[in-house]
């Protein structure tokens, strides 16, 4: 039990190590009579490379997505669709120095530790490239939302201590942080070139918002949909807390300014004249926005020297040798986005079977 | 798939409502030949009720839990334990003015939206009662991992906006709150007062720590050890935010200062010289001291009248009779206990398997 | 994970020894909106002891069912409904003499071997007691069934060497044994008088036939509706074949003969000219008349002398005291039924997932 | 939920249509450390292809696997192991004929039942090529048992009328039915042979026998050794009915035949006198041989002339052109034994968690 199975309904079983032939995903129970093709897919997977920047290894693999199974004429089959992207490059390359160390910040002790050994090229399977059958599932998901009607979009909230000011979408594509405020992404950009300079790294805040999503989706006890929300969020590697709604600082609000007034709009339906819940009451959407913050830590690989311990009892002084990312949080943007997109369709799916006159609608004669 | 079932191995089902004849939990997957009384359980239970403070409501139920099933001889067989309280106080008092509005901060409407009709009765299943089966389960967890030598200790870090300044773990049972500063405890209590008179409530942060946790546990992708805390915290009604380790704090820190170094121990073990990942690395324990947060918003229900909307499209002003706790985060710590002892008792059943060593040791002839 | 949980959508946990303080089922994932009463249930408990016949235990107790959740002014409201049965015989007979013996044809052994010990009471978690929690989760899944218009009836087929020649189902409730054929039961009758006689006991075949299931439910590769319905009927106590329409004869057929030709009826609804498959088709219905049977293994305990083990490595005589059903087949029948319903249910739900149409049936606005 | 996930620890999930690019499967949970290559699952899946002979369509495909993960320096890592083949022969033949035929004993008309529509080309998911998956992965669950001495042979009982009259196990592999019988092997060629004339098909019966699996190892109540086996067989195309020891027979004999014997041989160790129950008990393993049979139609394809109906509301005449396998019995052999060590593997691994002592040896320091 790996636990590499995410969802109930819509299920998804991510594979591959960083240098291994490949990574990929099998998504099951994705409902028949789905349009998709490789570039709805693809066109995810490419978000995962901000590429031209110098704020991100540029990784010489155009990670091509190969459709393998669940998809005829252009439709989903309702059978598992199998996605893979081959690793370009796999040459072992000289790991031999990484093989017996135990990375500050990284999982090469706890892997040894559960297993007895493990597969130490690039991280193997704790490496970033595990996200691409999130991100490749995710694009599934978010096509399902999009047909109905239901939008997700994530953007950097903050990188180390720069956050952003204002909120202008139109902005987050047009910069390297995917930061919705153009300023705010000019002096992140100053301060990952200091961390640079500095050999060291930086983490920051990953926003998520999903517009549409109709009420009554959840569940009420245990797969509240915060708490599966939490859980796919807090299953990204370096994510360190998660927030829904007002988050942490609902801790430190009264309940007169923390609850939201339902009252009813001009067109007769059920909203609230404030969101500090995110858009989640007790498990269940209530169809306001729904809104979540991702914390993700600095990269733990940076090239200045770091004491650490080697697999054979013995402390030692390490160099990480090669180019580090300074930062990650731009990357995980469209993670943040797939892993939430994968949780809200499944509540949907789930949803589907809540009342007895949903039976009634699809099954009776 | 109300999702009423948490856990792989060791896998709880609660069930009940606030007012109906009872609530109770099955346990499945327990280990055969753990010791267990129902005085194990019952102290457990029993600190979630403070009781004689005037801080919390004052249910005259004793919550007397019982025994079902599942143990023999005062052993664990192995087979489901069924926990069960029954509810003192059934009689349907005065509920018809909340049957059809929708309270601020509650759930009424999303169940409403979900299932179509409510069992509006004191909350129904979402009321605060629904944790005495997590409760009741999480004692059994905390029996297991006692037995092992780990132990779990949950505690109040802030009320509103007082937090503790100290740490002294022998006061935490010596305050209402469950705070670990007695000075702390005594401001709170302050702060408590004033939220009463103003009618208003407060919300607060629960600190949850381990010691002894193995290294070596939680899985490495999905079903990692945070993500499985995460949820297993934020299902936990009210509860916003959920931190591990330094939690927000990582996602402005620098990879210099975040990296926790390894180092051998005097008596040659493997440990780190600093904590900030919280004891979790790449999803599986590292051995070090587990740290985990959950920020709990301010109570929803409040005397002070407030605008809100009812079943039948009118926007109307509520006033919600009463007496309502001002705080529920005190009642809240042993529920953070017990969920995160459910996570951290599965996480090492499921460990079992590994290793093909582990098989061998056990099956082999 | 002692596999005491059924089902994937329509959910069903039970609990309970035969002689402990009692035996229940929590059924999570019933939809919102289903008529429920005690009575409702109650009647199907009953069938589960042909009471004034000779040929089954008569145990006093009345194995009263009460409703402890899940069920709020006459409907369920899509939280988990939790039954219970108290048992009113738990004085510990004395069972000292089974304590320490492995009964042939029981499960005592490989309790033993499993965990280690058992509660030895009345055969503990693996009486046929258990099977009440499966009957009383069925009772829902048959009410859920009818409101969708389909249904379902088991019957014995035979009983030791004695089978039905005609099916009139009238007769069914008619004779202790369910069986669909008077002249039948009345050799059943004799065939177990000598049984008794001679201190033995018989086994028997049950058939369960469900009429009005749509076509499209179930999956097509593991969880095949007939691989769910194996499983489940497998899962029930002494049960050592399944057969799927036309069963074990298919093998020794031709494909010439075993194929249903499909056809169009007057009503232009498609249907098939035979049905030798028994309404599965590569794991999914196809609308016909599903078909399946339980053979079923003559009861262990009898009274004659018994070659058997104890614990303690020595070989011994064994003779069981007490009175003996010489046949369980009969109150097998109900059992099966409930069993067949919970998976037929589970896929109906599952079912619902199967086309985006659905999705946007129920979810878009 | 397509329901391609199989197993609880030990879970596998496979993908693939028949004339897609390829079809593979997941292994998630395999323990770390077990020694594995390519040519461990190549020389299980080479057994589905009986070749040379003239009984079985001589699919040109090598079917040659790959290990795309999960296996470092010659070891299973403890993460998902991803195993692909790919299909050679992907041109679309002219299906044309069959996408709007619903053919007899096929998924044809249930598969639209439940889709909407279907992938037409060989079958799609529902063709016999699914099986790939299931036997890639059952050559590593055999793996595993092998490493604990547990032994597990499949192979034909009957073919058509022809059955089995003698047992040498040396013969099974001598003749292209897999009978451990060569004179009922002769005899079966000429019955296939007769209903290759007669453009007719047969089916047959695999018995399947695991020697060395220790007691105490599957669950006592819905997840029964015998139940999930049941599922397992009954999940594979073409079973329609499954046995447990003496099956069927059991029903008709009487519980002082029936019941075997418990008695301690000569070395100390508990045995049973007969194995009538075929190696459970009650749900749980008792340390004898476990024996099972599957009984599998005849193949639904003949090239005779077929009333059936099409989906446009026409019933027609059919003839499927083509070569047919005349029976699928002899490649079924392997995917049963594959289906079985799935089932046996995953109770061990669930069997780990079942005594606190378990939990002690592997994690109290």
């Amino acid at each position: 039990m790996s636990g590499s199975t995410f969802g109930k309904i819509f299920r998804i079983t991510t594979w591959g190590e960083s240098h291994g032939p490949g990574l990929g995903v099998v998504v099951d129970g994705c409902p028949a009579g789905l349009p998709l093709t490789v570039s709805d897919i693809q066109s995810c997977l490419d978000r995962r490379r901000p590429g031209q920047t110098s704020y991100a290894t540029a990784r010489k693999e155009a990670d091509q997505v190969e459709i393998l199974s669940g998809v005829f004429e252009g439709r989903t089959t309702g059978t598992p669709i199998s996605l893979m992207v081959r690793n370009q490059d796999q040459r072992s390359r000289d790991y031999g120095n990484l093989a017996h160390v135990y990375r500050p910040g990284h999982a090469d002790f706890s892997f040894d530790a559960k297993y007895g050994f493990r597969d130490y090229r690039g991280g193997g399977r704790s490496s970033g490239r595990e996200t691409l059958g999130r991100v490749a599932a995710g694009a599934i998901a978010c096509k399902i939302l999009a047909q109905l009607d239901i939008h997700i979009q994530a953007y950097t909230r903050s990188i180390g201590p720069v956050g952003i000011q204002t909120f202008d979408p139109s902005v987050i594509t047009q910069n390297p942080f995917y930061m919705p405020d153009a300023q705010a992404a000019a002096k992140a950009r100053g301060y990952l070139e200091q961390c640079k300079k500095e050999q060291d790294s930086a983490g920051g805040v990953v926003e998520c918002s999903i517009e549409g999503y109709p009420p009554g989706a959840g569940d009420p006890v245990f797969d509240k949909l915060d708490a599966d929300l939490a859980k796919a969020i807090m299953s990204i590697g370096a994510v360190k807390a998660v927030e829904i709604g007002d988050g942490t600082k609902a801790a430190s609000s009264r309940g007169s300014q923390n609850n939201d007034s339902f009252c009813y709009g001009a067109d007769g339906t059920l909203t609230k004249t404030s969101n500090h819940a995110g858009g989640i009451l007790g498990g269940i959407s209530d169809g306001s926005q729904i809104l979540l913050r991702a914390y993700i830590k600095p990269t733990p690989s940076i090239s200045q020297p770091q004491q650490t311990a080697d697999r054979n009892g013995k402390d030692i002084t390490l160099e990480i040798k090669g180019r580090h990312d300074p930062v990650i949080v731009p990357r995980a943007v469209v993670v943040v986005e797939s892993m939430a997109a994968l949780v809200l369709t499944d509540a949907l799916l789930c949803g589907l079977g809540a009342r007895m006159e949903h039976l009634e609608k699809i099954w009776k004669k």
